[in-house]
């Protein structure tokens, strides 16, 4: 018997993925949780049926949420991902030496726990003596958060279900009161090809909380539309103003994506995508 | 009843697409021809069930193929299209003041007649007086052309099929010969997260025609992946070594996608990317 995993990512159209087998299958208070085994992108989570990582596509999606922001920092010590269970985004995190600290404030703590013991590639990462893995919500978290953090990144699910509340002006002035002078938040802004509703009613709001808001992109080839986008945001970091080559370098010698091209060329933006996000 | 289109990109992995009516359905001498409607990408092509060009993202393709290597030349005046018969490529081409001719070599005339009734945002300009169209082989054509053209684009299938001729070092030969003086090719290279294996034969065999030869990237999102490459190749030509600025931004207003510092970061390639085609 062939099973297929079937994502629909917009009206009429999805992804379908052979499935080999289900390794955890879970409904916790705030989603139901899957783990599948797939020929084609191998170990994959799903999170109320929609795709939030694969073992082979990971790196495309935690390279540049990570690596992109914090290479704009010249010192970064204390750094918070809000969301992303799976760990990824700490992993990268975690390259980066000047780091001292790490924060993962994820609201379901079975996402953590399943990653940990069926995508360790992914998760491996979350007992460093670095990370400070707090289970809760994101939400009442930040807005505890004054002058803390020198990044923070909003590694969240999309705007629907337990991610909602992510994607608030009153979480973004948070955010923005939670971090460090010269401190830059990332956070993903969804599929300009999928997701252009979405993306078009976050920029505004996110402009509404920081005096520089921008846009960078790239490819996820399981994510809707294959296209994705990251909104950059900071009250005094303009994007590219800051960039250490020999730093970056060191990145990349650990990456499958990044180099100090990428860095340049992820805030190059379509026109169409300009007309998203509203940028000239 | 609902009906769904489903095609199988890679081993294990697929895109799948609720189809509101088949428009066109013939098998021509090469290949299953179909046109149909879809809510989410509007009328779309396959030639042997396999996505050629969709109404709502053939844009990403076309832009990509013509305009990057187009604006590498001072004074494009000839051009020639091999494959293409959506006539997507030709349409972009044309958007080019200096262009005098525009060659059209495409094996299959179904393919031009099914686009010109069906698809006519894509094909609307196969009828430009500039536009010569040829109805047959490709590698016959090509042999026979030397010092002819500016720009050769290699918009083809995918290497297997009537496509599959058109992979070869004894065709790069041919289409390098049939290049007039700083003339450039570019040719469509497949993906390099779905076909890393035909990508990964297909460079060796471009460099043993033309002592340059670089690559360029970019989302497609109906394509294996959701992330697309081209070759660019050329006797005297560098990637990036001449560029127009004005000429450049003229194209822009008349393009969903391309822009001028497009033109630099399609060239920006992954880590990944540069491993299968061997570019440091």
């Amino acid at each position: 018997m062939d099973l297929w995993f079937t994502e629909f990512q917009k009206e009429g159209f999805g992804i379908t993925i052979k499935v080999k087998e289900t390794l955890f299958h879970e409904v916790s208070e705030f989603q139901t949780i899957d783990i599948i085994d797939t020929e084609a992108f191998g170990r994959m989570l799903l999170l109320d049926g929609l795709v939030m990582t694969s073992e082979k596509d990971e790196f495309f999606y935690h390279e540049m949420i990570s690596h992109i922001p914090i290479l704009h920092h010249p010192d970064p010590k204390s750094i918070l991902v809000i969301g992303g269970g799976d760990g990824g985004t700490v992993r990268e995190v975690l390259k980066h030496k000047s780091v001292e600290e790490v924060v993962l404030c994820e609201i379901d703590g079975l996402v953590i726990d399943a990653c940990k013991k069926y995508l360790p590639s992914i998760a491996g990462k979350l007992d460093d003596p670095k990370v400070d893995i707090q289970v809760r919500d994101g939400i009442e978290y930040i807005a505890q958060q004054k002058n803390q953090f020198d990044i923070i990144l909003v590694d969240s699910t999309d705007p629907m279900g337990p991610g909602e509340g992510l994607f608030t002006e009153e979480f973004y002035k948070n955010v923005n009161a939670a971090l460090k002078p010269g401190g830059i938040m990332a956070a993903q802004s969804e599929s300009p090809v999928a997701n252009k509703r979405e993306m078009g009613l976050m920029y505004p709001l996110l402009r509404k909380a920081f005096p520089i808001v921008s846009a960078f992109v790239g490819p996820i080839p399981t994510y809707p539309g294959g296209y994705w986008s990251w909104a950059f945001c900071s009250n005094t970091v303009e994007p590219l103003s800051y960039f250490d080559e020999a730093r970056a370098k060191e990145i990349t010698k650990e990456c499958k994506l990044y180099n100090p091209d990428i860095q340049k060329s992820a805030f190059v933006l379509s026109n169409f995508v300009k007309n998203i996000v509203e940028v000239d």
